[in-house]
């Protein structure tokens, strides 16, 4: 099959790679209908030393059961379904509480043996635990958004519930890529009133204020805080989806006292600040999407959010070092592949 | 009157004060009954720059009202009363939220020519909203677990509130000092089942035992996060009632992932750890006391808790300063002042 491997910053190509194969009873492969790169991807393109070994790609996707493993129950040859991006078997402590994302028995793509999900097929173990079946026909239009809740929706949704956004609040979204505009669909859906969105690409907080920002903020820095401040008052929570320190810094100049910043955006600093007097709780982290999946697929499935539209361009499967270049050059928010 | 003042780390004396008046209509002369010294009180002790004007120390007293300004309307003379270690209006939209710490027209005592509370009396700003009247006499046998409500119990439970301390939940408490040891109570009382208390004062930590600690944890470090998380598997939640950073690193080491670390100890670092992988929300800080006054006051006034008991040794005002020695040296937790 064809995939994409990176071989350090700047260096993914897409190449030949052995079929996968049911290699443990728990396994599923699925053949992949859609895929996608991920803000996050961008952090080892931009600093990964070179390698001869290379690193499969990808963590999103979407496809079709081809074959499953003698353990896997609930799942068949020819189901549609969506992987989150980290898989678990959805049965231990961790799982049961709904933070998959520490399974003490899942894992990565792209590690460990497992393939990446930017490529033609995946060995998913933990199958059952992991992929959700997807009550549409592969030809669906709502591929992009049902995609979606593999990783930046599910992740923007994880930042609202952390922040704890309810009814009537005043929230600050800082960041305007995808995972920055899911968040403000997740924080509308949840009930803020007051949406304010941080970014200074036009065409994305355009789409920011369709998904319901009431305010966008282009200042960044101290203006940035100043506007934000002058506009509401200061917020009641805060959803980080960039993960600098400065990112972070703004949420904390516009978070009123006793208010909550949820960090999407893995961070890209290794200290942070103590806050004390002001009583700011700091939560969030890495989003167990498939606590969600089920969660949000009826709204996606009824058109009530349509976090698809994030993905502002297709590129074939081979074209995927242009996807990455596309999107570290802010050219593209978000790019969706197609095997 | 006579009152507490620091002049430099090290250096605190009693001295001859102008006695308060009232200044503003909303002000009430307290005249002291009992105070006391607080771990907070410990940080300038040991590093305040010296000083020729000197700071009046002190923060938490109970006393009878001995006058009052025009505009005073919930208090009369003869009152008796506690004090929040901060005043606060009671009324501007944090304190409307319970978040009194960060009222907008609150302040501290000892600064802005309000006087400390280790005195004979202090003139209290905001009284209305300040002050809660105690339904006791002045020789009551509970004024001591009422003091606590100043700060040190309203304080560990912040902590468990903030940490949100459930019913069944594994806690650790790091610190066996009084706010560690008010912790416990709180923790117990908000329906903990298991509760690590991590100290090795042998005296404090068998408190900690009557107030409710199941297990006690005399190691530090590694091996104390080991130990706890033998004992316990890794707790819900972490209350921090130290301040260090290694008290820090021993939360998070013991805390599960998708749990809470509360700080109660005033930080003694400038910044502090990231935590993205593992959920691990951070929050806590400054007590907003006032909150939780009444919530507690029907606690102490029937014996179901007795927080009082952490005070273990009573100075007379004119040996403050022995009491700060013997708090900072180790040999007294909590020191009660009796002017």
């Amino acid at each position: 099959m064809r995939a994409a491997v990176m071989y350090g910053a700047g260096d993914v190509r897409v190449e030949d790679r052995p079929d996968p194969k049911i290699v443990q009873p728990g396994d599923a492969v699925v053949r992949t209908l859609a895929a996608c790169v991920c803000g996050s991807d961008l952090w080892p393109y931009r600093s990964m030393p070179a390698t001869d070994a290379g690193r499969p790609m990808g963590h999103e996707f979407l496809g079709v059961v081809e074959e499953t493993g003698d353990e896997v129950a609930g799942l068949k040859a020819g189901d549609l379904v969506v992987a989150p991006f980290t898989y678990s078997d959805n049965t231990c402590d961790y799982c049961a509480k709904g933070l998959q994302i520490s399974c003490r028995n899942g894992g990565r793509y792209g590690f460990d043996g497992v393939d990446g999900g930017q490529g033609e097929a995946v060995r998913v173990p933990l199958a059952d635990g992991t992929l959700v079946r997807l009550p549409v026909s592969a030809d669906s239009a709502l591929l992009p958004s049902l995609l979606a809740l593999s990783d930046v929706m599910t992740t923007g949704h994880h930042g609202a519930v952390t922040a704890k956004v309810g009814s009537g609040d005043a929230v600050l979204v800082v960041g305007d890529g995808a995972v920055g505009l899911c968040a403000v669909i997740a924080a509308k859906r949840l009930g803020a009133e007051r949406i304010v969105l941080a970014g200074r690409h036009e065409a994305r907080t355009a789409l920011g204020r369709e998904f319901g920002a009431t305010d966008v903020v282009a200042e960044s820095g101290e203006e940035g805080v100043a506007r934000i401040r002058e506009l509401t008052g200061g917020v009641d929570e805060v959803i980080e989806a960039v993960g600098t320190r400065q990112a972070l810094d703004t949420a904390l100049g516009a978070v009123l006292d006793g208010g909550t910043v949820s960090r999407l955006g893995v961070p890209q600093y290794d200290q942070g600040p103590i806050e004390f007097m002001r009583n700011i709780t700091l939560t969030g982290g890495a989003s167990p999407a498939r606590a969600y999946v089920e969660q949000l697929l009826p709204d996606v499935l009824d058109g009530t959010i349509a976090p698809g539209r994030v993905f502002d361009q297709t590129f074939a499967l081979d074209r995927t070092p242009d996807a990455y270049r596309a999107m570290a050059g802010r050219q593209v928010p978000k790019a969706l592949l197609r095997p």
